[in-house]
């Protein structure tokens, strides 16, 4: 960007490239680009000198803007932080490439042979707002589909993430990788983000990861598809057919192990029939774990003074936290309508031994992951073994749940005749 | 909808009670879908009479308004086209049910099974300006799907819309259709359109079909996905390989067969060392079939007088009438050249002998469906054997190319554990 570009001009240039890039993005083989792949990490550690240099200036301005130890520690990269990507890349280029994979094929009875066969997306537009190393997360797993891609990080780690796309993109270069297969937005303008939603001739999906604020700037000005990663409220309901003691290990794991993402625990729902004797086990082990309990009027009276009341505000939030609300219900019927009217479509979980009601909860309940008898904290790439993954969709079209290579691409008809002509 | 309300009272009256009726209608099993469908077919055969006396009246307001004799023709009902929907809706019946079906599943090594399972998207919203059979069309396919469906047709045809959603509605209650189940907006206001553009809360997937405009308001308004199907700029690209009969065959039938749909041919490009064998061939049999030439100048200097000189305009024109844009290029890189600049991603088709030289043309032209030795024309949900088709995306995502029953679903994950929690 020359200091004479407006921020739009910028955007359009970069959006013009990335689709010219795009189409020979789309031509490469698998091997070209697990090839460019394994160059590109090997630039990146080539270039930690100057990567490190970079992340310097990023962290001296964090802290003279006074940002917090934990922000700061995000953004801070080391020489074994830089390794960890490194590999990360080189593990990208291991897995199976989806593109080309024919996911039907079939012949008309006029001889047609129509085949729906996986393709990239085209230029996809990642805008993100955390640690730098999502810059070559996402860079990578778009390449390796055979994406341009146009990253717009948050300005807070943008001589990271300008050193890290430039390392990425010559050494995939050097192997062959079309040039701006890789481009950063060089201005963090808020005023790009809007640029980029509205381009929708250039830009063939975008991918917002960041705060609600963020999302919702791309939701209403985008032209073209938007995969949302929003927050996770997530709920266990425990229904009066359950192994109690498999349920408290499941409502303990899901609340406890890891509460500040977004497949974590944040409503409890318990039939009324087994509420006094679950909770009254479950709540203290809870509270030994600093989990701070908030219930409803029933839950309340079976916890007694280790329970606070929730407001009506609670059973819509995302703590991120060790806190948890606690609702009784008096059926599945009921689980289900506080799930459908307060749940964010995430992750939900029934713990019971009867089939049929879990199988009217996995049903019934419509989010991108319904669990029976397991933890809500499974919902991830890697736990689904999907060996990457660009974030956790909570889009009902295109990509649902765990995002991982498969919902980078999209599909055409390739269709093969001997001259048909249609009567 | 009441005097007193306003459109977006309404609009947003209509959102709620759709959502609610999604939740039950999406654990409809096939069966009782389809004893709905059945159902739905018989009232409005029985409400023949209802509705052709709505449909006077719009055709009394039509020729008020000095509408066209072939617009008028297009909104007219008669007992026989009554009969024909009905028995539309009976072969829908008959379709299979793509809900319930298992995309994939597979299990991880710590037990989990994960399904990838098919489910119904919830809230479709169709906004359309043809004939009123679309009502009937569109309800009938995400009423197959397990979808609530919000309809809003054109003002013209809107005493035959609602007489026409009515039967449908009531039919399919008295079979067990969940009220609500289809709905119809009474108020052909265009800030409807943009009301339900902005109600992502309750509309979960909108298909504007009708002129740019139209599309316009939609895609600049929506906060959900929106899956456009915009105009068709379709090309044949005859080949140096070509088998020169077949090339013309195929030129033939794509320009002439049906020239007013948006999978007709538009543009021609021919490879020149065959451009003067082939066009002195098929230029004057396309001339025989009342066809109007515009070429460019090389083109021009084969055909002489029976063509005028294109305009840039043209190439990017969907003329949807006997008319065809012809350009000499020098190899397959400059005709998918012309192809990415100029067309619409439609249907875009390669005649040639060589196999390399197709695979290559499949392969770099980005388009919903790529043809190697056949007509353009096939694009279509019953040519591609799909049963029924509620249009033809022109979007690379959620659906491409001819959509039907498929493409009115998306997936959930369920999945089943003994307890496992994560470590």
């Amino acid at each position: 960007m020359t200091a004479v570009q407006s921020i739009e001009a910028h955007i359009h240039d970069l959006g013009l490239r990335a689709k010219t890039a795009s189409r020979a993005l789309a031509r490469l083989s698998s091997d070209q680009k697990n090839a460019a792949l394994m160059a590109m990490a090997d630039e990146l550690e080539a270039d930690a000198d100057s990567i490190l240099a970079a992340n310097a200036t990023d962290v001296a301005d964090a802290e003279e803007h006074g940002l917090t130890t934990a922000m700061i520690d995000r953004l801070k990269l080391t020489p074994d932080r830089i390794r960890k990507i490194a590999k990360d890349i080189r593990d990208v280029a291991g897995l199976p490439d989806p593109v080309g994979e024919a996911i039907r094929d079939w012949t008309r009875p006029n001889g047609l042979a129509i085949r729906k066969v996986r393709v990239p997306i085209g230029v996809i537009g990642i805008i993100y707002e955390s640690r730098p190393n999502v810059t070559s997360d996402a860079a990578v797993l778009c390449i390796k589909t055979g994406n341009a891609v146009i990253l717009r990080g948050g300005s807070e780690s943008i001589h990271s993430n300008l050193a890290i796309a430039a390392a990425l993109q010559s050494g995939g270069e050097k192997a062959g990788l079309p040039a701006d297969s890789i481009l950063l937005v060089a201005d963090t303008d808020r005023a790009g983000v809007i640029h980029m939603a509205e381009m929708d001739r250039f830009i063939d999906m975008i991918v917002p990861r960041g705060g609600h604020a963020l999302i919702e700037v791309v939701v209403k000005h985008a032209r073209m598809p938007v995969i949302k990663h929003y927050h996770g409220v997530c709920h266990v309901y425990v229904d009066s057919a359950a192994d109690l003691d498999m349920a408290m290990s499941i409502t303990i794991n899901a609340k406890c192990q890891r509460p500040g993402v977004c497949n974590s625990l944040e409503t409890l729902l318990v039939h009324r029939a087994i509420a006094t004797e679950f909770l009254e086990k479950c709540g203290p082990a809870l509270i030994e774990k600093g989990v701070e309990l908030r219930g409803d009027t029933a839950a309340c009276e079976i916890l007694g003074e280790i329970a606070t009341h929730a407001t009506e505000e609670d059973w819509s939030t995302e703590y991120l936290d060790l806190i948890l609300s606690v609702s009784i219900v008096d059926n599945l019927e009921q689980a289900v309508d506080h799930i459908e009217t307060y749940g964010s479509h995430h992750s939900d979980a029934i713990v019971t031994e009867d089939e049929e009601t879990a199988e009217a909860f996995l049903s019934a309940v419509d989010s991108a992951t319904v669990y029976w008898n397991a933890s809500t904290r499974f919902t991830d790439g890697a736990e689904f073994g999907f060996g990457a993954e660009i974030g956790i969709s909570t889009d009902k079209l295109h990509a649902r749940g765990p995002m991982a290579l498969e919902e980078l691409t999209t599909y055409k008809y390739t269709i093969r005749g001997n001259g048909q002509i249609r009567g």
